[in-house]
């Protein structure tokens, strides 16, 4: 095991939050790197990993800030870092590569031509899963898994609606859930589609609410970073008092041939 | 940090294949493990984690093979292991609770009244992504990512056409990608539309092949497990030589609005 080497950027996935889901990679390149330029979302317990010598910036920039640092400030910080001799890493909460700027902070650092590496962690959708013990793709009633966003902050594309077989994963959506349960009515889902929305997955205060699509809207919001799950393959794993009257998955528990079930009514 | 509890199964993820991809929580209980089950596709290295005094057993279950384990099987030895007071950890590769068969292991261990917890790994997607250091969700090309699989194994639902601004990730993609790429060329996915296969991600035989969609069938087999990323927001990681005559990324090199584009010509 090496260390974080002087005058390279490492775009580290922080975990959800439990420094035990760090990986050795992670936790390596914390002990050792001169400059960590975090996100809000990174848990006390993760910074904690990060060694005494180095130089620690929150670069956090929460939806409607008027004094969050600019995209470009955060670019500028990690190219100075670098030129200056410094191994710096660069830490997002969950996984680098998905609903962050990553890919602007590569085009920044292959522009100024510093060398980097990108570093998995374990995104939010996954501690989730596990904190609710529900497959993303029980193969009984759901063939693949998408994750979207529903960030104010960002200009999204229409709901659409999404095959019967597939779980949704919303990262960040939001405190007021009508919007995107009425896009969804809209489209074509069932009032009875099961719903977790998942507080704080994997952190001491985790919290787990279950409901349905058409109660999805009457959910009080829950502490951020937050996630909502949706789809028929959660249905084996809810408490039976948030089950649909109507429960599509019963009639698979009796299926053993392997067949594709679409789990709809 | 407390070792594997007796009489308890934890289904862990195993990671891409890179021992310093596994996540601390995985390295504790493997090794402290009585007993570890695991997938074909875990590596020799992550093995080499697993502790001196563990009962090991590969219980693979491979696409075809007369000789293979049955689920029940699997099932059987973890609740028995589990009540003969052995700590039990069922390795996966990549994450848990994607693409295998967890929910039924999970269902299993529920009805025996076992306690069991999942501990979630890096899945492929991301080590694939962090190989080729390209974000699945671009915000200037990609609002969503779905993960889903071509395995002939598993019977799946007809492809369907899927927004320009999804990210494609497709597991077990097989060895002939004639008949996905026939699909999404249907469906209306631009012959452009730029491709990525991915074999054994984080690796040290990793092997990257950039190409397009039309070109997709003419790709050579490559060596197991492998992914297929495809989308609009790989065009930037994509190599000059293979990137389409016609990019319709160039159109948003010069966008500075934040707004949402959909990437295709």
């Amino acid at each position: 095991m090496t260390a974080a080497q002087k005058g390279t950027v490492y775009l580290v996935g922080a975990g959800p939050g439990d420094p035990e889901l760090l990986t050795l990679k992670a936790v390596r390149l914390l002990a050792t790197a001169d400059l960590v330029l975090h996100d809000d979302l990174v848990s006390a317990a993760v910074m904690e990993m990060v060694g005494d010598h180095a130089l620690v910036m929150s670069v956090g920039k929460r939806c409607g800030d008027a004094n969050r640092m600019r995209q470009v400030d955060i670019h500028t910080l990690m190219v100075d870092g670098a030129r200056r001799g410094l191994s710096v890493v660069r830490l997002k909460s969950g996984d680098p590569l998905i609903f962050g700027r990553a890919a602007e902070e590569m085009d920044a650092l292959s522009e100024a031509q510093i060398p980097f590496e990108v570093v998995p962690g374990i995104t939010a959708a996954f501690a989730a899963a596990a904190a609710i013990a529900c497959s993303l793709t029980d193969r009984r009633s759901a063939s693949s898994v998408e994750f979207q966003t529903g960030h104010r902050c960002v200009v999204g594309e229409g709901q659409q609606a999404e095959p019967a077989g597939a779980t949704r994963v919303v990262y960040m959506p939001g405190r007021d859930y009508r919007e995107l349960a009425d896009a969804w009515l809209s489209a074509g889902d069932a009032p009875e589609l099961p719903c977790c929305v998942i507080s704080r997955a994997a952190q001491p205060d985790q919290h787990v609410q279950w409901t349905t699509l058409a109660e999805l809207p009457n959910q009080p919001a829950v502490a951020a970073p937050s996630l909502l799950l949706a789809g028929w393959a959660l249905a084996r794993r809810m408490p039976v008092a948030h089950r649909p009257v109507l429960n599509p998955l019963q009639r698979t528990q009796t299926d053993t041939t392997g067949e594709q079930l679409d789990g709809r009514t």
